[in-house]
């Protein structure tokens, strides 16, 4: 995986706006700042939305969760295959709203691996990134989901959190990228992860829920490019 | 809901058939017997793909699934207004591969209704299709789990299950439409459903793993049909 | 079944005070009202409480859930055999902070029966106390779980949730014991349950928290007695 | 923490030689061996029979499992506190019949050191015992779960995965005790794991369903102790 940085993935969760017309705006807003930036945005739809969002964008499309199943008589469950199947790019697993025991989780980033899939994993605390590091996912999201969805940024104020993370992480796997998340809001705060050591940050509500949403990711791609190139 | 008599759910589950253009062709198959012979066919695919398949054809489209959950912070899991944005016009409930608590059952049916979406809700055992009919779904299909993917049709191995299905639920609940399931592969266990009180069959892998899918649906349909006008 | 008339049944969850010296005072408080007034007193207290506290005192134990499984391979899951090894005389089903699937509860009950076991099925909203009377448990107790541990009373402030549930599980069923819940504080709160016709009370954090255990279950007892008798 | 080894830990699981007079009888049975020995026998019973055992026997007794949860209002959960109240010694943690999620399993590591308790954390696979290594617990033991049950040792059948679990392990953390398990069913089975480099095994099925669980429990502990002494 080589991703230009910032990247900035964008996780629709299932807020009102994650769905139809309001999803594709907000997909086309994504495609529009990497147009202009060069930043890697990533954007993470419902299951039910990955395949009409895949068809109008070209940036990268993740699914937001895969379940720990084979292809086969499992009813209401998505395997990997099936949004392989559809064309996305690569997988959140292990979100804090849809956390996976071990096991699950290291047998899906070995198969996400198998089908070209590339994977973003989040974990709690700096000490579930080190763990999960073991694993060797494409990208792991430190977030403490105490700051989920405040707007009380991780990187302002939790940077021990960042660091930290960054530095256990490194000692298990000097590859994986590293995004931090949780209360990201504004282009400043994207450029405090950068400074912190990460590859760029993991966002939601304040992306989803914002009135412009292209003018909130625009500031976020170029603050964060502004802090890389310092 | 008034769909005509017999009705034949299948179900896609996560068979490697119930994705992509093998997805196309069972969707069509059930399109091209529906308008052969009038019988109502109703396909469940995937969360992945019910957009791509409702746009391909004029036939009930169902979800094999919905997560209790309002629309809102939720990552990866799916709200019944998910399904309902991509046009599908129901949803299984309760699979004995996706069993729900009961309270979450009842608010999800209740949701449904609000929605304009219709329910088809599983249950295991006779007893447990009396209790689901407190909550007043649209179709309750009574499935033995040890029978289904079996092959062995429970129209034949255990009709007494059917039977017994249909008398319990219709002391509490006259209006439900009553489906059985579990190893149904022919026309004539379909028939034999029908010929027990129940209004048609919810069926998985005879229909999924057929060479000719088409083939086994429109026997379905055809000996269905006999039944009901004996 | 035939427990004397009111039911009070507590709840000892989790709480600091569910374990140890604290425990079994709260045990031998019950038990001292239960021989004074003629109350039913029943007690549930956590798995590991359960076999000390069955020796101490001779009113009925309860535990406070069963898992649905049979004995064998399964690590740190409780069996109904487990709990009724170690002489408890009944079990809480599906409380709303420990819900089941329709067909586990089911089953429970079932087994239950056989093992002489006494149920007490918890529903959150009227209709679920209907749906779970088909299954003919010994007692349904009916809490709306946004009001548990508020010390709001159910019966005072949604009394219809409690007339409305008689009403609803009397059509199905006309010997199960109905017990509500959720907010009972005081013995008028008791009173005021039985006056809307439920047998008793499932109570928790309003005896477990309390400085006098023994002073708040007698208020209960002697209240829910003189509201039986007027 | 500092046992003796070899290590011998006996999971009762729920086997119905799990609960009465025969759970006392295996465990005076291990306790017998560990005096005539010096061997380290741990059991681990249901939480229905901790505090019975835990006063019967002077050897370390575990529970099996414990819930992500702090005291408080939890129905039919137990919390670390609450073993720790009957005396209990230690936990099993993530045993492939009841696996943890990543950070419930982080966080109850954390709490079981903090109260004094002795964590032992089953992984099913190499990987995944080198990730939860990361947590620091006390034991380690890594059990394929394909060999659970059958009598077919992890020591003999698959030496590799014991080889390359201790390797795996080791790299991120040098003071973890580590055991494994699976179809383990001889004092030979135990002296093949030691020689793997291990410094003991979990075992179920091979004492809880032998005829005379004091024979092979001293197998185990006598060959276990030749085999470190070559």
């Amino acid at each position: 995986m080589k991703y230009a940085l910032p990247i900035i993935a964008i996780n629709y969760k299932a807020y009102s706006q994650a769905f139809g017309s309001k999803a594709l705006e907000i997909a086309k807003a994504a495609e529009k700042v990497h147009r202009e930036t060069g930043a890697t945005i990533i954007i993470a739809p419902p299951f039910t939305e990955l395949f009409r969002l895949k068809q109008a964008v070209e940036i990268p499309v993740f699914a937001q969760h895969a379940d720990p199943i084979d292809p086969g008589a499992h009813t209401g469950y998505i395997p990997l295959e099936a949004i392989k199947e559809v064309g996305v790019d690569g997988v959140i697993l292990n979100h804090s709203e849809h956390k996976l025991i071990t096991t699950h989780l290291y047998k899906l980033i070995k198969k996400a691996k198998q089908l070209g899939l590339i994977t973003l994993v989040c974990a709690d605390e700096p000490e579930i990134g080190a763990s999960i590091a073991v694993f060797n996912p494409d990208m792991i999201a430190v977030e403490p989901p105490e700051l989920i969805g405040t707007g009380i940024p991780v990187s302002k104020a939790k940077p021990e959190v960042v660091t930290n993370s960054v530095s256990l992480i490194r000692k298990i796997n000097d590859k994986v990228t590293i995004l931090t998340g949780a209360g990201i809001t504004t282009g400043d705060d994207v450029a405090a992860a950068i400074k912190l050591g990460t590859a760029g940050v993991l966002v939601a509500s304040a992306v989803m829920k914002a009135k412009d949403p292209y003018k909130v990711i625009l500031d976020m791609a170029t603050k964060g490019l502004e802090a890389l190139n310092r």
